[in-house]
């Protein structure tokens, strides 16, 4: 697929349509390896495929851009969207977040029960491992990925800002702490999804870091925004979460405007960071930022 | 560690000192990666040090050999080790065996609580395969490692046999289908673990895959008679509890003497593989099929 022909003014729409394509081939993939009637497959493409805006693919893709392997990039993309597909299938569990509802469908544990989501969830983590470790690239990029990867989920990464996320609970904190966890619980897998995409792309991850670390921020902010101002039927999940559990966020701690104003600070560095890493000005990357910033007004 | 050295002709002892000077190295690594006093660090120093035969890691280490890089070894079995304990962590939760006791101690979400021992294990798993992919080896072998582990760990293999495990709660079925449940639960991890020793000792991974399948086999005939037999006190976890939880197993399929007949069967097989593959008289290797055996009698 040619994503610069894709392009158009409209992120939303193209974002639409790779989304239905990435999520055709994941099918297709999911078909050949997860074909099984075993509750576990079930559970797996029932979770994989059950919707998703697929931001972090399409952040993956776009940053590896066309001259890499597309179905290079689609099967890295999908490691990815495994592991950030585990981590809402565990948080979901009535230990966690304890929430029904999910990309408009009621969750996996609700679908299917307790235990079939927490191994549902421990599989689609090793599959994302697995997807990246038998990608047709050198060993000496695959193990790149994997320790890209790991690193960002792990023990430092994501399930790190989750335990801080939920120790924040009821707390009063300041709003460099609620950065530090978003930085942890969703900055790092969407870093993890460019770095990816710049690594297969044959670019230099590290220049790619600035721009990560702003729209993984923005996509934070606007995602509180949206769960203090949009109802659930908009959101596909449950709507006022962070507020009937008493987390801290961009908006319990600056209020709306300044959050909103905070959103439009990080959508503007983003776009900078683009200009200043020479992306093509027809690339749809560089819609990105304000289509995030859109979804919180 | 020279492991000929440290031979007796007594495997116990042997794997008593080997689990000793592991768990220091282990410690030592741990305390360098996961020092923060974050819930999750200590509840993941909780899990891996809370002692444990390291029968996994042993075997890992014995099949790479003398030759092979002793730290590099030592952390593909933290890997595997890490791995192990992960699943142990996740099985105990109240939506899966819902237990108390592990090694000697509470168990991860009694010392802690749900949502941390769920992190923990995911933890885990993500540090195994970071564990892999920053070894001190090539490229090419790391992502062998990463390919071996993730196969052998997720959706195909120890997850799957986890379902079926549950699955098979209060259903008649027969031996060929508790060794198919078996060998994805318990062989597939324990083949994961000879795997990589052989694949970091230079060895030939096939050529151990068959002794792998009868030593895992083993273990766990041996781990069902022993649930069946021993005192909790005596395994350091909650006894009786596959027949409590009316789970098929080697022992209520086959019968208490039947089983011990399969074990040591089992055993003479593992034996004799290990002559086949030209195993030095002198390691203990060859002490550790007997030493599995005689744990049920």
């Amino acid at each position: 697929m040619n994503y610069k022909k894709a392009m158009t003014t409209d992120f939303s729409e193209w974002l639409a349509q790779f989304a239905c394509d990435f999520d055709k081939q994941f099918e297709a993939i999911l078909n050949d390896e997860l074909s099984s009637d075993s509750r576990l497959h079930r559970a797996m493409r029932y979770a994989l495929l059950g919707g998703g805006k697929r931001i972090r693919p399409a952040l993956c893709t776009l940053v590896a851009g066309d001259n890499a392997n597309p179905s290079v990039v689609a099967r890295a993309a999908m490691a990815v969207e495994a592991v950030h597909t585990y981590s809402l299938v565990h948080d979901d569990l009535p230990a966690m977040d304890d929430d029904c509802l999910r990309r408009g469908r009621a969750t996996t544990h609700v679908e299917f029960d307790e235990a079939t989501a927490i191994l549902c969830g421990d599989a689609l983590l090793t599959y994302a491992f697995e997807l990246l470790a038998t990608l047709d690239v050198p060993a000496e990029q695959r193990v790149e990925l994997v320790r890209v990867l790991s690193r960002a989920a792990g023990h430092n990464g994501m399930v790190l800002g989750q335990q801080l996320d939920i120790d924040a609970t009821s707390q009063s904190i300041s709003f460099s702490d609620v950065q530090a966890i978003h930085q942890l619980k969703t900055t790092a897998l969407i870093t993890a999804a460019v770095q990816i995409g710049a690594v297969i792309g044959g670019h230099n991850a590290a220049d790619w870091g600035e721009f990560a670390e702003k729209i993984g921020m923005l996509f934070q902010v606007v995602d509180d925004i949206l769960d203090a101002t949009a109802d659930s039927r908009q959101l596909g999940k449950t709507a006022g979460k962070d507020n009937a559990a008493d987390k801290p966020t961009a908006v319990s701690v600056l209020g709306l405007d300044e959050a909103r104003d905070y959103a439009a600070q990080l959508c503007e560095a983003a776009k900078s960071n683009l200009q200043q890493l020479g992306v093509d000005s027809s690339s749809p990357t560089n819609l990105m930022p304000e289509f995030l910033l859109g979804r919180s007004f």
